[in-house]
């Protein structure tokens, strides 16, 4: 039975039962964020100072103990038990009560929270890496603080000091969670659309209507659930420019600031996935008994607007998921592949590692999974660190700078590292042969779980449009610029290389850059946006191939800062297997931008 | 709620319920068959005649009827309730026995079959047309009748004439179902493994041992069910030259051929898989009591090379399985789209066709589905056609040569349509943004359900190593060399086109000749097995691409015999699309083989 070779994956828990394991990539974290992306400029940033060398190892070691042993153990039982609805409101599943109210006591929610409000102000490159580890072990678990963490933005960015003061620091440090109510049935990519009403009452309004797919719309771990909600006032223009937000609490809130009554605000049933079965998404109705009472977020019609400045956030998050998955995708296949024998193979010590790893074809697929997700380990946490400059350095061209360089990863980030983390999840299964299609095994669940990534939080296409359309057209090209500015700069400091290893990564990155040059000169020369639409998902998956590349050759070069051989060994073939197999795919995604052509897309419908 | 937006992929069936539709692609099944395959040259095969075009025509017509009246109502429902299993026997999900008895009554089980046991004799590319409904309308069930075509092929070919008096006819008729035995949890891709026993017992062998992943080992659809299953006596060698076959049927049969006492053979349990729920995937368990009674098929010892000569026919069968369901899912995003509508499109006329499948980016997605799927249906049936020929035709060199052309083209189909279609059934998840991830849209079934195809009948990495060794340097090339006639043929009629479309076309196949010769030769001189066989994968998927862009370069030409205007100008598009936007990426893979390198797969395993 498939069973039986399952005994490799498995580690016996705490007590004693056998879990899927997980171990963190701290190394590689380490790694990316001292010696690529730079913690220690980060950490000389006014108010990061506390993210010394020593903190940061601290949590990263911490948050890698938490992800093995309280979130991994749950990930597969919560596949298969998954949240469950009633009238009364969703349960979770056995254990998940438990393990948030550890997340949240440990502090692991206020991980980067503004301290004012009780959080621990770390650097957000600290906290992507620190993100990575929940998604990886749990990504239905890690759902919830990410949906909180986006409300809390939401709050302390736009709303009043009152409801600041009101919902922030019980938000922060996890006590009360926070969900995002932006989609309705005719309105989700296009949020013009949206219809649910809100009409002010003196202090406050009464919001009705139907939002779907809202995580964590309503659970069981903590004593209340603060939602934020997109609605139109009464006298609201239509189309984008009529949306407000609101901050609509599960329980209304006592004077002494303690959830009391119900709010008229349900979950009237939660839907049927094909996966992260563990992360309910709600249908929420809003105002059945008459109106749930909600609270203006800054000023009325500008909602899109506020949801707007932590879209960045949360699609960073998100693309944290894609890779995530793939890195756990990753070293769930290495294990059953060390593990396993069929037939002779060709790599390694034949007789002593028998296992199918050393088959070159499950080789290529490991080094195909893992390559890519350390690229794009790098592109997040670049992205995320590019946010911390922006918002804490001292020079605003400098901010202004790195808010464009995050501005400009952000879609990357969200839309590569979730189209290959889909990739990656696939080969996983793959590496697994029939057994990676039995669910038993646990490849199959991330396949399923990744599938969302590419979809929420704006689709490929919509980070492709941003890519091509906010972020490069419409300044003009400066981001790009920027970032090509910076790519060759890396090039030159490849170009004293005398090792082969240099010498590669400047020949892979000079071909990146050449692309990335032609290709947004072709983008902002055209003059059809239809065509810039059309070819706007091959200007993505260009731009992440090649900064994959960037990430990549900045790697090769910060090994001089390492010791450990056996990691600059690995990371050394690791980027010369993506520089020479992995690369080249950003070239058929030129030529496919090259030959674009409206006639393309010239059939009439009745003839799809 | 997401149900809202179902109504429109929803149509009621005979009873008025709502069903998820299919609409068989009879039209593109013809022009391929007529057009492109040669369906006039197969009829005139001896022991074809009866392939006429008017008989072709209602065998397709009716076969389309079936599979969208009968077949894909029970899809959906079938994956949602799953086969289940008690200690009686396996239990098939509501209707499933009756749609198969419809289906042996009208004779769809026997119409490739031999006519000297019943069959009708048609040729194989019809019949992988035909097949190909069975697997977009509902794999799950498809598959039973193409495990039975396995188990015939065994008998047929290579068992005594008692044997084939016995069960041929009714395993043709449908009337019994036949399984493939060959899988044991030690003996996956590597059947050397194989541990199952037989003793010899006078007239039969007495079999022990535990088989995985039989799928349709036991069912309540048939009287009988006649398993082939893989096994050694006593005194066999060790490795692939000590296993013979034997046929071992459910229930033994009385001395007038009816079922009678049940046989040592039962199923012990089913697989939770993360697809085709209604299949079930039986552990077989043979001789708990003493001893299942089995039959040597010919002679011992040669029970692998006797699984083999129907191993072809599988994996063919697979292939088509793969582009099958991404039609499915093209169908499916196709009908979605054109309903859907979100934000202003920029395509068509934008008033009375504001559907999403207007903008862009989601025709592209469309256009990317169609596209690989009418390539793939070309060479599926080329390669059925092949050994048409091959079996049929009265010249000795003519059929070895398409004998030679088929086995070429096998791992192709098996290989490159299966891993397009899992990529094509994503974007049809991806094409219904978060509708996509519920489960009530039917989307996601098709990827969880095409997932196998690239695993089972021997996994990607198995074809990419049949493709590159025994299809290619065992050969010297030969039948490579053939294919490049053929394809430098279709090029110089090409040369003589004068419109843009056949300019194209010449210009795509002008470079997929080019890769094909190139990294042939580049195979053929590589000395280091390790190395061809890292690269195999991208030689296969360089193939796959090529032979597609031969494939629709052909169907370029073959336009030029067709009235319908409407056809033709979609079929010209969507060959336009592929040639400018998928054709580059055998670009990309190209690149990848000509940079292999054996110090990719160098690490330690212990640093993977």
């Amino acid at each position: 039975m498939a069973v039986v070779a399952l005994a490799v994956l498995l580690k016996p828990d705490s007590s004693g039962e056998q879990i899927l394991s997980y171990t963190a990539p701290v190394k590689d974290m380490r790694f990316v964020l001292d010696h690529v992306v730079g913690m220690e400029d980060i950490a000389r940033l006014p108010g990061y100072e506390e993210a010394t060398p020593d903190i940061v190892s601290a949590i990263l070691e911490e948050a890698g103990k938490f992800a093995a042993d309280v979130l991994a153990p749950l990930n597969h039982p919560g596949d298969l038990e998954g949240a469950t609805w009633t009238a009364e409101g969703v349960t979770t599943v056995a254990g998940w009560k438990d393990a948030y109210t550890q997340f949240s006591e440990a502090g692991w929610n206020s991980l980067a929270f503004d301290p004012e409000y009780g959080g621990q102000g770390m650097p957000g490159a600290l906290a992507a890496a620190v993100q990575e580890m929940w998604h990886s072990s749990n990504m239905a678990f890690g759902l919830c603080p990410l949906l909180t963490q986006g409300a809390v933005h939401a709050i302390a960015s736009h709303a009043s000091d009152e409801l600041k003061q009101t919902y922030l620091e019980k938000m922060i440090s996890g006590q009360w969670t926070g969900t995002m109510n932006l989609t309705e049935p005719q309105a989700g990519s296009d949020l013009a659309a949206v219809r649910s009403r809100a009409e002010p009452r003196g202090d406050h309004y009464l919001i009705t209507g139907q939002k779907i797919y809202i995580t964590y719309g309503d659970h069981d771990m903590t004593e209340n659930t603060i939602h934020l909600v997109l609605a139109r006032t009464p006298d609201a223009p239509a189309g984008v420019k009529g949306i407000s937000l609101f901050v609509c609490p599960k329980y209304l809130l006592n004077s002494d600031g303690t959830p009391g009554q119900r709010n008229d605000a349900r979950c009237v049933s939660i839907e049927h996935k094909l996966g992260i079965h563990a992360s309910p998404t709600c249908v929420m109705s809003f105002g059945d008994d008459g109106g749930a009472v909600g609270y203006l977020v800054g000023e009325e019609n500008r909602g899109l607007m506020y949801m707007f400045t932590m879209m960045n956030e949360a699609r960073l998050a998100v693309g944290i998921e894609g890779y995530a998955l793939g890195e756990m995708a990753y070293q769930r296949a290495t294990a059953f592949a060390k593990d396993r024998k069929q037939g002779p193979v060709l790599l390694g010590d034949k007789e002593s590692q028998p296992g199918i790893i050393n088959h070159p074809d499950v080789r290529r697929m490991l080094m195909t999974m893992r390559s890519q997700v350390e690229a794009a380990r790098v592109i997040a946490y670049d992205c995320a660190a590019a946010f911390d400059f922006a918002s804490h350095h001292s020079d605003e061209d400098v901010r202004a700078r790195f808010d464009r360089r995050g501005a400009l990863l952000t879609p990357i980030v969200k839309g590569w590292s979730t189209e290959i983390g889909v990739d990656v999840c696939s080969l996983g299964v793959q590496v697994h042969g029939g057994m990676g299609f039995i669910e038993e095994t646990g490849a199959a669940q991330y396949l399923r779980d990744v599938r969302i990534t590419p979809i929420y939080e704006g689709t490929t296409g919509i980070q492709a449009n941003d890519l091509l359309g906010r972020k490069t057209q419409y300044d003009g090209g400066q981001g790009i610029e920027e970032l090509l500015v910076d790519m060759r700069a890396t090039l030159s400091a490849l170009e004293q290389a005398t090792d082969a290893h240099g010498k590669r990564a400047g020949k892979a990155l000079k071909n990146a850059i050449d692309l990335v040059a032609a290709a947004s000169q072709k983008i902002l020369q055209q003059e059809n946006p239809a065509v810039n639409a059309a070819v706007a998902n091959d200007y993505l998956m260009l731009m992440g191939y090649t900064t994959g590349c960037w990430a990549l050759a900045r790697s090769v070069l910060a090994t001089a800062n390492v010791d450990d051989n056996d990691f600059v060994s690995a990371k050394l073939t690791v980027c010369r297997f993506y520089f020479d197999c992995i690369a080249p795919r950003a070239n058929s995604h030129f030529t496919a931008l090259e030959n674009a052509d409206i006639e393309h897309y010239a059939l009439d419908i009745e003839l799809m």
